[in-house]
C-alpha cells in the first residue's frame, strides 16, 4: 500500500495535522524569551501551559487536573468509568532556546487522538489517559524525569529541597507554581491502573529521515553513563617548557578524547560517546594547562554493550593517561540503565505502522524519556516522528506537517487496536 | 675552576645572595592579596613596592626617580656626569598568584651590584643605570611590556584609553598613581644614551637544572605566534546522533590540539607549541559541541624557524579540518619577531659565566622579556639563573641562595669587565 492510499484508506478518522501543528505552534507562543522557545519547570510560562492544555483536554472531552508535581492529567473514560488506562504523553517542559517539537509533538498528538474519538463517540474497554508531563528536561533543578517519577512512585523527596540558580528551592517553586509540596506522593499511580504507557516523540536523530521513513518503532530506550574526567597534569610557561618536558593536561585530554570518539566509530554496533565539556586550567594563551575537566556520555542499545563499552574505554585512556604522567580521575556521574520496549507493546505499535502503509523500521532512542521512569509502573513503548536534520534542543527542530500526521494516524490506530498484555497474551 | 673555587676567587665583592634573598622577600610581602603574591600595574602595592625600589636605589649611590609610564629608574654616574650608560633591569610587577622571583632578581640583583661598586668607590667609563619596568606581565590591561616601550619611545598612546576589569582606563590608573599620562613621551630615551641593555632573570623553565647549572647565556627571545581558533561543527543529541553522521566540533578539536603537538614534538629543532585555552560550546555533558574556540601559541629560537612551523601546522590542522566537514577559522592575534642577544654583547655575559667558573651554555629565552621593547634602542643581552622544576607563574617558583648569588657574581663581573661596542669591536 503505498503512503498516499494510506493516508485515505477507509478511514472516519479527521486528518490531525494540521490542528496538532496548529497547537504545537500556540503551545511554541508561551516562552519566558520573546525570540526563542525556553519554557522551564514550574516557572509562570510553564503554567501558562499547563492551563492551556488542560483547556484542550477538557475540549477533547477528557476530565484534566494537575497533579502534585505539576503533570497536566487527562483522563477519557472507557465503556464504564473506572477501568485500568492505555496511558499516552509526553512532557512539556523544554530545553533554553528550544525546538518546540519535542515533547508537545506527543502530548497535542496524543490530545488530538482523544478527540477525534471523542467526536465519534467512540469508547473502549479500557480508558484512555494522556499525561503532560511537568519536567523531562531537567533544566531548573539538577534532576531530569520529575514528573513521570512522581507518577511511577519513584520521586525523591530530597530534590525538593534542591535550589535552582536564583537559590530558588523546589519546594518553593512549587508553592509558587500553586502546589503543596507536601502532596507529591498523591501524585503516584498504581501499576494495577495502567495498562501500558505509549509515547510518541520525535526522533531527535537523522536516521528515519536518512532511511526515508516518516516513523519508526522504538526497540528500547538507550541507557547512558555518564562521567566526569579529571586530567593532571603540570602547569607551566608556554615558552620555556620544552615539549619532552611537558606533562600538558591538554594535549593529553585530546588524545584521551580521540580515542574515545575513535572507540566508538569502530564499534559498529550502535554504541555512541560524546565529550560535550571540557574546561582548562588555569586557561591563559601562554600557559601550559595543568588540569583539565571533561565529561564523557556514553549510550549503547544493551546494558551489557554500554557496560563493556565503558570498561574498554576506561582501561585504554587510563593507558594513555600512564604514558603521558598524567593523573587521571574518572567518577560515574549519572547511570541509567536500558529500557526495552515491551515486545507484546512494541508488536502493536509495528501493526498500528504497518496498518497506515509504512514499512516497519526498528530503531533505538538514544535520548532519554519518561518511559525510563513509567516503565516501573507500566510496560512501555515508543513511536518515534521523523524530524529535519535529525536536529533537536535548537530552533531549527521541526518536522513536517504530513510526518505529524502520519504519526497522529499510527497512534490512532494503535489505540483503536489496543489489547492489554493479558487479552494479547 | 670548580664552583666553590670560583666563590672565592680573590674578589673584594662581598658574596650579594643573601642580600638579594632578603630583598626579594621584602619585596615579595607587598602584595594585594594576603595569602598569595599579587602586584598589578598601577595599584597601590605597586606604588608602595615603587617606593620601596627607589629607597634600595638611593642607598645604592644611584639617583633615582619615577619616569612618566611608573618605571623606577636609578643612576650611578660613571666616571664623570653625564656619561651613556650600561643599563640593567628587570620588572616588578607580577601575575596574580606569582613566584616572587620573577622580575624581582633581575633588578634587585642590579641595584646589590651597584650597591658593592658603591661601597668598593668603584666608578667606570661609563655609567649604570638599573629600570625597574613597570609593566612586564600585562596582567592589567591588554598590552604587554608598556614599561620597556615607554623607555624605547615605542610606546602606542592609544593603550592610554584601555581599560581593566573595573572600567579603570589606564589614563585613569596613571593619575591615581601620581603620574601625568599626557607626559609619557618623557619616558623615552634615546640610543646615544645607552651603551647596552642587560637583564637578569630566571629562566622560567627546565633547562639549566637539567643540564646541572647556575646560569646560562641566552641566545635570543624568541619570538611568538598566537592564533585564536574556531572550529565550526554541527551541534546534536548525544544519544541520537549516530558517529558516522556526527560533525563533532570538539573531536574535531582534539585532533587538531594532537597534531600540534605531534609536529612541534618531532620538531627536534626547539619549536613549542600550546593550546592553553580552549571552550566548548553549547558546552553540556548531552550535546554534540557545535562549536569550539581554542589557542595555539607557537615559539621558536629564530624568526624563519617559526613562520615555517607556523605554515606547517596550518596547512596540517587545516586539512584534517577539512576531512571532518568542520569549518576552521584561524587569525593571528599576537605576533613578536626574534630578538636576538648581540653577538658582541652576548660574548662578555659568557666571558663573565667563564670568569666566574661556569661552563657557558646558551639556550633560547621561550618566555618575553623586557629586551623585546628595548631592542629598538640598544643591543640587548640577558642572563638566566636556575630555577627549581622549571616553575614560574606560580607560588612554588624558586632559586636556591647559591644560584642568587651566583647570577650577582656574573653580573658583577659583566660590569667590571664591560666595554662598550665601538671599544669592544
Amino acid at each position: 500500500m503505498s503512503e498516499t492510499n494510506a493516508a485515505t484508506a477507509g478511514r472516519q478518522a479527521l486528518p490531525l495535522g494540521d490542528e496538532i501543528v496548529g497547537r504545537i505552534n500556540r503551545l511554541a507562543a508561551i516562552s519566558e524569551a520573546p525570540d526563542n522557545l525556553t519554557r522551564i519547570f514550574l516557572t509562570p510560562e510553564h503554567r501558562g501551559a499547563a492551563d492551556l492544555i488542560l483547556a484542550w483536554m477538557v475540549e477533547a472531552g477528557m476530565s484534566a487536573h494537575l497533579d502534585a508535581i505539576g503533570n497536566v492529567c487527562g483522563r477519557y473514560e472507557g465503556e464504564r468509568p473506572g477501568l485500568p488506562c492505555l496511558m499516552l504523553g509526553s512532557h512539556y517542559d523544554t530545553v533554553r532556546d528550544a525546538g518546540k517539537w519535542d515533547g508537545p509533538l506527543g502530548l497535542i498528538t496524543a490530545i488530538s487522538c482523544v478527540a477525534d474519538l471523542n467526536r465519534r463517540g467512540r469508547r473502549f474497554p479500557f480508558a484512555i489517559e494522556v499525561t503532560g508531563f511537568a519536567d523531562e528536561e531537567g533544566v531548573r533543578f539538577a534532576s531530569t524525569l520529575l514528573g513521570s517519577r512522581a507518577v511511577a512512585g519513584t520521586f525523591n523527596e530530597r530534590v525538593l529541597a534542591s535550589k535552582d540558580n536564583a537559590e530558588i528551592s523546589m519546594r518553593e517553586a512549587l508553592v509558587q507554581f500553586g502546589l503543596d509540596p507536601e502532596h507529591i506522593g498523591a501524585a503516584a499511580r498504581a501499576r494495577s491502573e495502567l495498562l501500558a504507557y505509549v509515547e510518541l516523540h520525535i526522533e531527535q536523530g537523522p536516521v528515519l529521515e536518512a532511511k526515508g521513513l516518516p516513523v519508526g518503532v522504538v526497540s528500547a530506550i538507550a541507557g547512558a553513563t555518564r562521567m566526569a574526567a579529571r586530567v593532571t597534569g603540570m602547569a607551566g610557561h608556554a615558552g620555556t617548557v620544552p615539549m619532552e618536558l611537558r606533562r600538558d593536561a591538554l594535549a593529553g585530554a585530546a588524545e584521551l578524547i580521540c580515542k574515545i570518539e575513535e572507540l566508538c566509530l569502530t564499534d559498529g554496533r550502535g554504541l555512541v560517546g560524546t565529550v560535550g565539556y571540557i574546561h582548562a586550567t588555569p586557561g591563559a594563551t601562554n600557559v601550559i594547562p595543568g588540569q583539565v575537566h571533561f565529561t564523557i556520555d556514553l549510550r549503547a542499545p544493551t546494558d551489557v554493550h554500554r557496560n563493556r563499552a565503558v570498561a574498554d574505554i576506561v582501561r585504554q585512556i587510563e593507558a594513555i593517561a600512564k604514558r603521558r604522567k598524567l593523573d587521571l580521575r574518572l567518577d560515574v556521574t549519572h547511570e541509567n540503565r536500558t529500557v526495552p520496549c515491551a515486545p507484546w507493546l512494541k508488536a502493536q505499535v509495528a501493526e498500528a505502522v504497518a496498518g497506515e502503509g509504512y514499512p516497519v523500521f526498528e530503531l533505538a532512542s538514544g535520548a532519554g524519556h519518561d518511559g525510563m521512569a513509567m516503565v516501573d509502573i507500566a510496560d512501555v513503548a515508543m513511536v518515534f516522528v521523523r524530524c529535519r536534520g535529525g536536529i533537536s534542543h535548537h530552533p531549527d527542530e521541526d518536522v513536517e506537517l504530513a510526518d505529524a500526521d502520519a504519526g497522529a494516524r499510527v497512534l490512532l490506530r494503535l489505540i483503536e487496536n489496543f489489547r492489554p498484555r493479558k487479552a494479547a497474551g
